[in-house]
């Protein structure tokens, strides 16, 4: 398989500056890891986000006016250092502080809590959310969930982000960040594995017939592996895991973010949402926003994610409508 | 390979249904293929586009504001009917008449213009414009330009659409239509062939390590296939095809757009675009305006194509930044 680069070590250095080219309202930091927007108002509080990389468009795509102010990344699925999370806090902080969100990922919380704590030695207020959106389990350990942060965590950047736009203060989006956090669940299926660029081999085995459920972004394993039958078993099994997590009730309100996880056609995307469209209807759901498109991607693996979070603020539905020019939106 | 669908000769349906779902501006005319602006204000000239699918997000993702009016579509790489787009014009023309853009491919056209022949004999004023960007060339036919309507004519739909939505009339859109598809040309690559759903063959064949060169968005085989070696040698040779193209002086101001044929990774694009953009800025040309994301795809084929078009009118530049709502813009 060709992967499209020069040097498999400045990949992620070529694309990033491929984006600056792109997208004029991003800046990148001299000698650090942040791409940040160069627009921001400092009156507003910042939101830094970030994380490995190996997820593009995430975050730099979510980098703009009401959205994200700066995005600090690592080498392929390896978070930032705790040093270049720290220089993000530090260039971004105004004198109000910084908000940070984090995926929950055990290199991601160990490096980010310590730029925090660092940060906060050095008195700048820092507040932040851990994201921990996937409902997918684990079946070598009692199929306790795994809690992973997953698409759904650009709901939080959306959300968040539109919500310091309109002046919210440190304690105000950490209010936010927790209301919304624990309504937001992710669940998803691969048909092919991500590849590291020029290694040989897949990141799991999956015969070519089969579809896992509940993969990582970072190659982790599904709960389960089965023969493909249709795109609507696919839609049954997702919303049968998410019903198991909300226990809804006709006429609930949801937001539902469908993720393109790479390589799927916008095709095959499409004929998914169908169906899963078609199923939260017949259970009575309102399902009041629909995002459908590629936000946060595992390399080159084929398979979609879907995203539901209950609307418990009427508030999360403007902030969600409101224009950003985040590229990824 | 596993292709998400229900069944095969329901795809297109299915994934309509999944669009119309997820963009509310978006209606459905019964019981024909034609998508259109539920919003369209019925003072302005609307714009009809259309064509195969299998090139999803085009038609129906420039469906909005400012861009088309309506989208008919036919089965996978297959024209809708005339009669289709008959009942398209019919359903459009509010008495001003409508403008059509029209890929340059023989069934494209012969459908089209039979369409708008009867249209005109039933009193409906159409214009139109056949877009032909395609600058690959045939090997077997002494290397003649192929001229085939790609990824460029997206192009036509914004600049087309945000004019109309300006209140130009019939005859204004045909002037910039004309001025503007001479000055667009497209090329592109692919590192992997599309394969029809549910066919065990890809269209055509390329070696594992293999790139070619001025693929079409059918399966059309390009003009030359060769080793991969790096990402800025294939920019290189498109850099080098669009000036024998464009035979540019330095200074011109172009518009650049890179576009993802199907299952291209966005950290590969980014990189390609980066080493495009370093080769164009040597050549000193003045990039005015760039758009990089997925626009006309061959189902699941890997590659990119690049459009350059030169700015002639500066107004091209407002027209492309408009804000719209059609979803893949």
């Amino acid at each position: 398989m060709v992967t499209i680069l020069n040097h498999r070590n400045k990949m992620i250095e070529h694309y990033m500056k491929g984006m600056l080219l792109a997208h004029p309202h991003l800046a990148k930091l001299p000698d650090q890891p942040i791409i940040y927007n160069r627009n921001q108002n400092p009156d507003l509080i910042p939101i830094l986000s970030g994380g490995g990389s190996g997820h593009e468009p995430a975050h730099i795509g979510f980098v703009g006016d009401g959205m994200l102010t700066a995005a600090v990344y690592g080498d392929l699925f390896t978070p930032p250092s705790w040093e270049q999370i720290l220089a993000a806090l530090r260039f971004l902080n105004k004198g109000r502080g910084v908000f940070v969100i984090i995926k929950n990922f055990e290199a991601d919380i160990r490096e980010f809590s310590k730029a925090i704590h660092q940060a906060r030695n050095e008195g700048i207020a820092v507040k932040y959310i851990v994201s921990h959106d996937d409902i997918s389990v684990e079946p070598k350990k009692n199929f306790q969930m795994r809690h992973r942060g997953l698409a759904g965590t650009i709901l939080l950047h959306k959300i968040l982000g539109q919500a310091a736009l309109l002046g919210a203060d440190l304690d105000e989006l950490e209010q936010v960040a927790f209301g919304l956090a624990t309504e937001i669940a992710t669940i998803g299926f691969a048909t092919k594995s991500a590849t590291i660029p020029n290694a040989a081999l897949p990141l799991f085995e999956l015969p070519e017939n089969d579809i896992s459920f509940g993969i990582g972004i970072h190659g982790e394993e599904g709960y389960r592996t089965v023969p493909f039958s249709s795109s609507e078993q696919l839609a049954v099994e997702i919303t049968n895991k998410l019903q198991m997590k909300f226990h809804w009730q006709e006429k609930d309100a949801f937001i539902l973010l469908v993720n393109n996880l790479g390589t799927t056609t916008e095709l095959e995307q499409g004929i998914f949402l169908n169906d899963l469209g078609q199923l939260l209807d017949l259970e009575g759901l309102d399902i009041a926003y629909i995002k459908n498109g590629k936000y946060m991607t595992s390399l080159d693996m084929t398979g979609i994610s879907v995203t539901l979070a209950r609307l418990k603020d009427p508030n999360w539905l403007d902030y969600l409508k409101a224009p950003t020019n985040a590229f990824a939106w």
